[in-house]
């Protein structure tokens, strides 16, 4: 078997470290309490991944490394994803620290990922080849601040090209706003980027950067290379990863330039990420960590969270809270008295401890929420 | 003019909040020195933004309420989210608090968001509908652990929905795993969940979780609604906000339960998304905030980022790093003693400074490159 190998770093004392660092390893494999998991063969050979060291990291708190079976992670990049930190980014003690995948990957398109990832397709080399420009580094610039019209921008890009610059971005602001158009920028900033290369004898790459749906992007993607550019920007952590992939994997014949835009968005309070822009994105339902589970937002943060995805905002829709993450089917009056009546609970595990016993364990907690108005 | 009201929470001594709620202001719309946005008319009317308030937090720090131009914003759903919290979210010193749309926004597909959002679809209301369940909370539960055969997850199904659930879930680890794929998977569960409805009376909907490349997604979303499907999962962070936007507003036609899952990230080592995920996502060149400029990583952390996208891995491909974020030409000959000839050096406001003068400062900045090795 193969394993993702995953060092996270888990705060707090000494004498929770073992027991974190457990819960970490059942959160990001089976999440299920172990009993649940180890009764099935298949699963418990297979999916339970393995708490390989427990070391105090000199910097404060330990370093947890973890085996994490590959199977589970190599079906999708959003998976691989999942696998890695999902819902262990949720636990405010726990932070990715560090993670390799096995050297078989290396075999690019035949590892045991199953070809999941290529990484780079140009890299260094690739891009130092395109521009022809060896034993020095390169440099850039941005077009830029957004709200210039399409002269003013091609005009920047003309003046960097003209100056030497090697690659000539497009600002991360630049969408494809109405006073400039991404298919207008993108021919005028190319031929400017172009005029300006053949007046100089040396090569200036322009950089677009992609902005929107997945088909947005991909038709700014075609419309860039079939202008002739040569390499693009995007924002992983803003597009999505799966996107990012889709891109690098999938679609373009281009290197890709990667923008940080978006990259340490964990510090968004729970309550506007999940209680808002999730509902402003159109989510109907909503989960999240709830107080008195595996996590740890406190009540007052859930209070918020909850009311945010209900209350009256705009014509909005309504949405439902469903708190999660290790409740317990004693707990349904409880819950239901805090959340009140639109409210979606969701009990797992809880439920899965109860083996042959499932079908009367599940009809207690429908009933006690019954009872419970 | 309409604008977006965001309010974040500034770190940091009395003396310093003012100075540091500027340079947010700044980065969450022009990213430019002020003056070189003010020197066109259009950017300085249109683009700019306000500082509405600072007032010190009670818990510690200040709230720094902003009105942000939606004009920016509002082109699509990865601009919004850029504009909101894209490079913000890179300062240690700045959260996310709260946020939010004009009152227009709310003529569902007519405001002044250009029809951008238009939340829920369903909601609150359009859930209960779908279940006939009014006055009690809605019961969710979900199939799992990921490892388990169709005819196992299919067992749990039924017997939840024998059981009176509401809405039995995938559990999120379950993606198009080769021992449940999706499509058998959701055949198999839909066709149990169906099946005990029929035998109870009382409806119970079966809610896959999508996860994949957009593509993958699609196809997933496709299939599902083929099958009967009446409301699916899906993960805002980990799909990408994007993605999301792009299923809830453009493709499905049944509710979405949004699982939390990635909703964290924030706590991943700049080092490790940066230097390792982006990479191994396929990015040829990464951007990042180096030290000495308007962020904050320490020189330790970007000697460690910029190692890691080109250290030898696997026979991954290595990338460039893209020190950024504030640098200035003055500090050529340092950047490169420091990051190395692998590198692509981006200056962007610092050349911008120049004005009429762009070219000539351009060919300083770039035959300081040079003449720096």
């Amino acid at each position: 078997m193969e394993y993702l190998d995953v060092t996270y770093h888990i705060d707090g004392p000494a004498g929770e470290a073992q027991g974190r660092a457990e819960s970490v390893l059942l959160e990001q494999t089976v999440e299920t309490p172990r009993a649940v998991a180890e009764r099935y063969a298949f699963v418990r050979d297979n999916m339970m991944g393995r708490l390989l060291a427990l070391d105090p990291d000199p910097e404060g708190g330990f370093r947890a490394r973890m085996a994490l079976p590959l199977v589970t992670a190599s079906v999708d990049p959003a998976q691989f994803v999942n696998v890695l930190f999902g819902n262990a980014s949720l636990h405010p003690f726990v932070s990715l620290d560090d993670f390799d995948v096995p050297a078989s990957m290396g075999d690019a398109m035949g590892g045991a990922m199953g070809g999941l990832f290529r990484g780079p397709r140009f890299g260094l080399s690739g891009l130092r080849a395109r521009l022809g420009v060896y034993g020095r580094p390169l440099t850039c610039s941005a077009v830029k601040p957004v709200g210039l019209g399409l002269a003013e921008l091609a005009g920047l890009a003309r003046t960097f090209a003209l100056g030497g610059i090697d690659l000539v971005k497009d600002d991360h602001y630049l969408a494809d706003h109405p006073f400039s158009g991404f298919a207008e920028r993108v021919r005028a900033c190319q031929a400017a980027v172009a005029e300006a290369s053949a007046q100089t004898g040396r090569r200036t790459l322009y950089v677009p950067s992609l902005s929107g749906t997945p088909e947005a992007v991909r038709r700014q993607a075609d419309l860039a290379q079939e202008a002739g550019v040569e390499a693009v920007m995007a924002a992983p952590m803003l597009l999505g990863l799966p996107l990012f992939y889709e891109l690098t994997h999938q679609r373009l014949d281009v290197p890709v330039l990667a923008h940080p835009s978006f990259g340490g968005a964990g510090r968004i309070r729970p309550e506007t990420l999940f209680g808002k822009l999730f509902r402003l994105f159109g989510a109907d339902a909503v989960i999240f960590a709830s107080y008195g589970g595996r996590f740890a937002y406190p009540p007052a943060v859930c209070r918020r969270l909850a009311d945010a995805l209900r209350r009256p905002w705009h014509a909005f829709e309504p949405a439902f809270p469903v708190p999660a993450g290790g409740m317990q089917v004693e707990r349904t009056a409880e819950l239901v008295a805090f959340y009140g009546v639109d409210t979606v609970l969701l009990i797992g595990g809880s439920l899965l401890e109860a083996g042959d016993a499932l079908l009367d364990r599940t009809r207690a907690f429908t009933e006690s929420v019954r009872a419970s108005v």
